[in-house]
Order: structure tokens, then C-alpha cells, then sequence
């Protein structure tokens, strides 16, 4: 799935909500599904693991759309390695 | 980008340093980055919000790989709408 489909998605899924929900409470609801997330690594199963890291994705993604940020450009500076010391692998001290 | 694209970045990039950390390591340097994206968000500009974005996303990637976690297939559930209603707008009430 390519990063700004991952965003029409969200955004057609969940988009109204969001948007009257606001920045601060999806804030609160990424940091919830991270701590969920964090649990399913220390304790869950794979098919928790994966529908936590899918609805950090989710969560992240709404995110940027509230703050009209594409993903796609925000990790542009990954694409040739480190975004400090522009190596792959990083060779950052 | 493609998630797994992304995952291969990440992996060639930071698989040495983030199988060293260990996952629980991990977890904690993503929460930090979803710390600094709440901030970006409440008072940040756009560039610090688009660095913020892309940490959080490649840091979730990190963990992916280190849970041997396909993100594309944690989206799966998301592909047609809401993973609980099935819905696109979401129905949940």
C-alpha cells in the first residue's frame, strides 16, 4: 500500500470524526493505540501485533491528515538512508 | 512509497542498531518520537511537523522489522473501510 492511499483511506473512513474530534483528542487516541501497541509486543500474539501496528499506522495517518502533512514528503528525508549522516547504514556516532 | 518499501529502508538503514536495542528499547524511542510530534503539532511549524511524521512512521517501521511484522499486511484490515463496522465513511456508533 503506497503511503497516500493509506491517507484516502483514512480520510474517507474516519475523515468526519476526525476532523470534529480535532488535533488534541487524535493525539490522545495515537498515544493510546502506542501504549496498545507496546503491549502486543511484550505480551500479545501476531495477530495482535498486527492490528496494533495497523491502527498506529491508522492513527498516524489520520494525524497528518488533520495537519494536511503527506506522509510520502514527510519521509522523503529517509529515502537515501539516514536523514543525519545520509549513509545506509547509518554510520550516525 | 510503499509500506514495504519503507520497511526495507529502515532495515538496511537502522536493522543493525535496532536488533542491538532490542525491541523494548525500541518501543521506548518510539514513544519519545510520537512526544515530539504531539509538540509539533501543538505549537511546531510545518517542516518540524513533517520531520516529526516521518520519525514516528520509521521508528514504527523499526519495530516491524524487529517483530517480523509486515505492515502492508497489518493495513489489510483497513483496506475496505473500518476494521469494525466494515464501513467507509465509518457506521460505529
Amino acid at each position: 500500500m503506497q503511503l497516500h492511499e493509506l491517507q484516502g483511506i483514512v480520510e474517507r473512513t474516519f475523515g468526519h470524526r476526525d476532523r470534529a474530534r480535532g488535533i488534541p483528542a487524535n493525539v490522545a487516541w495515537l498515544t493510546e493505540e502506542v501504549g496498545e501497541l507496546a503491549q502486543a509486543l511484550r505480551k500479545g500474539d501476531r495477530d495482535q501485533q498486527l492490528q496494533e501496528f495497523g491502527d498506529v499506522l491508522a492513527w498516524t495517518a489520520s494525524l497528518a491528515n488533520l495537519a494536511g502533512v503527506s506522509l510520502e514528503e514527510a519521509l522523503a528525508r529517509y529515502r537515501q538512508g539516514c536523514p543525519r549522516c545520509g549513509a545506509s547504514p547509518c554510520h550516525c556516532p
